[in-house]
């Protein structure tokens, strides 16, 4: 078996092990959990055997001293494959399973502890996933320090002081829009008609919004979680999920705007190549930035609401005499709340900035546990002008650091930024400039096909972005357009 | 690794494929299909691996030898994972991907002979499947006669003799009891109310139904799908599948009762012991009586639609002025059709016992392929009167054969059989045909879980019907039950 084999092999456990996921996330009766955990586990040994296997380090060898290295996608790949195997090899048996053991544990102490809003019983555990982290920081290494080796496996080839970079520049201007965004929005923010809006209803809307951008129902569907999310099955399988509020049909249209942006992505990478680099999602950052882009970029504007709120009327007939202006200033609401989830397009970079320093801190040892509920309050007052009531609507609030998942934060203003640079080099195209403003956005799914999604993961996301646009990451076109939406 | 350590791992892997299977059916976008068959392949590659590899057989071997084999469950776990090992092992791998290359090709082929009802097209593959079949069944080996090792696989301590003589026995009361039902059909039967029978109407009655006879939602769900069936996907988790037809409420609800037979079944096995075979279905007779007794002799009697009419008036309003006496009238019509799967309970048995005959002959040689459509016609002439337009409405009509399934249909009619006979033996407890005769069945299907799901798979098919009814499987109870519901 050449490496290429293997990993299509890698590719068919890890995929099946989506379906297992998914089902698990969507119609799983209640009394199944425990098992399909089993299965789960069986799964992803076999995928981390195999891909750390001696056979595949040989066969890797054996492709990368060949002559058809000239190929540039075979040579990005095998490059990304190296990567890869590295990276995953360069950890021993023994941390993944402290790691893994470690999350579990911190998983449930830190549910227990945001319900009591007692951060003390949740600190121990953090700090142990703290200690694994750094020890796998060391491991993987690092030329700047330690966030450095955590970010990379989210979003390659970005350094911590790049990112760093970035947030200090935008934020005082995103502190500036905010407050003014709030401050209209206090003023003179109208309520959604009163629901019913039948689910039914908001299904059948959504599926036409989700056809009309081009999400392709015969390579995927929508079907209902709690939690919003998007994954892929195979090479022709992106599924969706949303949820319903019956008094809100927003809710829901929006979860699906998000996560369809998602799957536009993955049902644009090449579908030959699955389960290679080539054929795969290259970072958090970049796959961000498509969902942003479909959700705020389009689906909050108001050329889009031109053509759907007609539509909108004759679905949910409460929204008759409920003006388009109404409805967009529902849209373009802003409120401070203390909760990322619940943040708006305005306010949501805040927290993210907030998250990336105490999280850096943390990692480069500037910032012992103990402090850090006094720290997020000090500076989440001083970005938001309030302190959160506790601890449990402060740092208790999300759950990524309880998984283990630190450096992960950035990545969700990284596609925040991204996506406004994106829409911006698409909109220079002057015939895609003109459909967009006529609602009709397949010529700019096209352009994020051709510059995105084909490439897949051969290119580092900031080379991405400057060959889809012309520069490096930089946060101008995102400020410009928050300002345009919240300011002018 | 102990060999009971190996099973679990076996049925981890063979429920993930269930899942995935499952989703196959139920909710996979059509262009995913293709890459589905590679999961689907590469798990089954790793079940068959793993249960005949040498590593199984030593293990098994060394529990074998072990002093635990005093344990009359475990004995009878190690008995029947050393028949399967043995037989799985039997055949060489060269012969198992030759009867896989067969099938596949069959299939496609079957489905084109059929569509233009040619058999010629066809008698190749089935000359080719009838070969393969007799190589595995001189591998495996028989006493009797070649079909006695095919009917192993599928209903394990029952020879082909045993089946001929019960179906002698009942062919002509079966013949009989078929046409008086037909004729009384014909001088009047009346047909249902127009639909339509919402959907959403139906699904909430059947849920109702299913819950009352015991199917635990807990554990299982019902989906739609083209063709009814249902499936395992972990000890906690069964799943049925239903067919809505707005015409008619009775075809999606008793698909449920069916399938909620299977699954009851299921879900009755003993959980602990999930992937063994005392955790397992014995066999697809076994298995066919619990369809058979919850969808005949429970769903189509007096008793269960003196209690659920009035329901199903409520949740279908044209109902109100179709007495209940009609209804039954209508559930209990008979008509021969050529067709087997839009038979009635009536006229079922009938194309079973053609195939039974017809299969068997097949494989020992006493027909020839190109005799088959006519030995066909002149049988079906014989027990239903007429002939089959054509070969597509006659012996072209299964998928079965395609499929290398010979030696499968005689379980249905085993099925009915064993129905009837579990079903009147469970009457004769007094407090149970009480609560039968006022359509509570909680109590019956106790009486099944005791006498027939919890012993899993360690008992043969007749001796399981033995020890619950008191005597081996016999007409007698089948031919009673069809004479009080059709001749009465």
């Amino acid at each position: 078996m050449s490496i290429f084999e293997k990993v299509h092999e890698l590719a068919v456990i890890r995929a099946s092990a989506e379906v297992i996921g998914w089902d698990q996330e969507t119609y799983l009766p209640v009394a199944a959990h425990a098992y399909r955990a089993r299965q789960l586990a069986w799964l992803s040994s076999q995928a981390h055997q195999l891909a750390t296997s001696e056979a595949w380090k040989k066969d890797l060898e054996i492709a990368e001293s060949s002559d058809l290295a000239n190929d540039p996608k075979l040579t990005a790949n095998l490059r990304e494959l190296r990567r890869e195997f590295d990276r995953a090899t360069k950890l021993p048996v023994e941390l993944i399973a402290r790691d893994s053991m470690a999350s579990s544990l911190a998983k449930h102490a830190w549910a227990d502890a945001r319900a009591r809003s007692d951060f003390s019983s949740f600190a121990p555990h953090l700090e142990t996933l703290l200690e694994i982290a750094r020890e796998k920081a060391d491991l993987w290494g690092y030329s700047g320090e330690p966030y450095d080796a955590l970010l990379e496996g989210y979003e390659r080839g970005t350094s911590t002081a790049t990112v760093a970079r970035l947030f200090d520049t935008m934020r005082p201007a995103v502190r500036k829009i905010a407050a003014h965004a709030v401050e209209i929005s206090s003023s003179y923010a109208p309520g959604l008609p009163d629901g019913p809006y039948p689910v039914a209803a908001q299904q059948l809307f959504n599926a036409k919004v989700a056809e009309a951008i081009g999400f392709d129902f015969n390579a995927g569907r929508i079907d209902t979680t709690t939690h919003p999310f998007c994954t892929t099955l195979g090479p022709r399988d992106v599924r969706l999920t949303t949820r319903y509020m019956e008094s809100d049909f927003t809710s829901s249209l929006f979860g699906v705007l998000h996560e369809a942006g998602h799957g536009l992505y993955e049902q644009g990478l090449p579908a030959v190549d699955f389960g290679l680099p080539s054929g795969s999602a290259v970072s958090l950052g970049i796959h961000e930035s498509q969902s942003r882009l479909w959700e705020n970029h389009v689906g909050r504007s108001r050329t889009f609401w031109e053509k759907w709120y007609p539509v909108a009327q004759e679905s949910f007939p409460q929204l008759a005499g409920f003006p388009l202006e109404n409805f967009l200033r529902y849209l373009w609401r802003a409120e401070f709340s203390p909760i990322r989830v619940e943040a708006d397009e305005a306010t949501y970079d805040l927290h993210i900035l907030l998250r990336f320093e105490i999280e850096r801190q943390m990692l480069n040892g500037g910032l012992s546990v103990a402090d850090v509920p006094a720290m997020w309050n000090e500076n989440f007052r001083e970005l938001f002008g309030f302190a959160p009531p506790d601890d449990r609507h402060g740092c208790l609030q999300d759950i990524h650091w309880s998984m283990g998942g630190l450096g992960y934060f950035a990545t969700y203003t990284l596609g925040n930024i991204n996506s406004a640079q994106l829409f911006a080099a698409a909109r220079k195209d002057p015939s895609i400039a003109t459909s967009i403003d006529q609602a009709n956005y397949l010529p700019l799914l096209g352009w994020l096909r051709k510059s995105v999604h084909a490439h897949g993961a051969t290119l580092d996301p900031p080379e991405l972005i400057r060959q889809a646009t012309g520069s490096l990451p930089s946060t101008e076109a995102y400020l410009s357009h928050l300002k345009s939406r919240y300011i002018s």
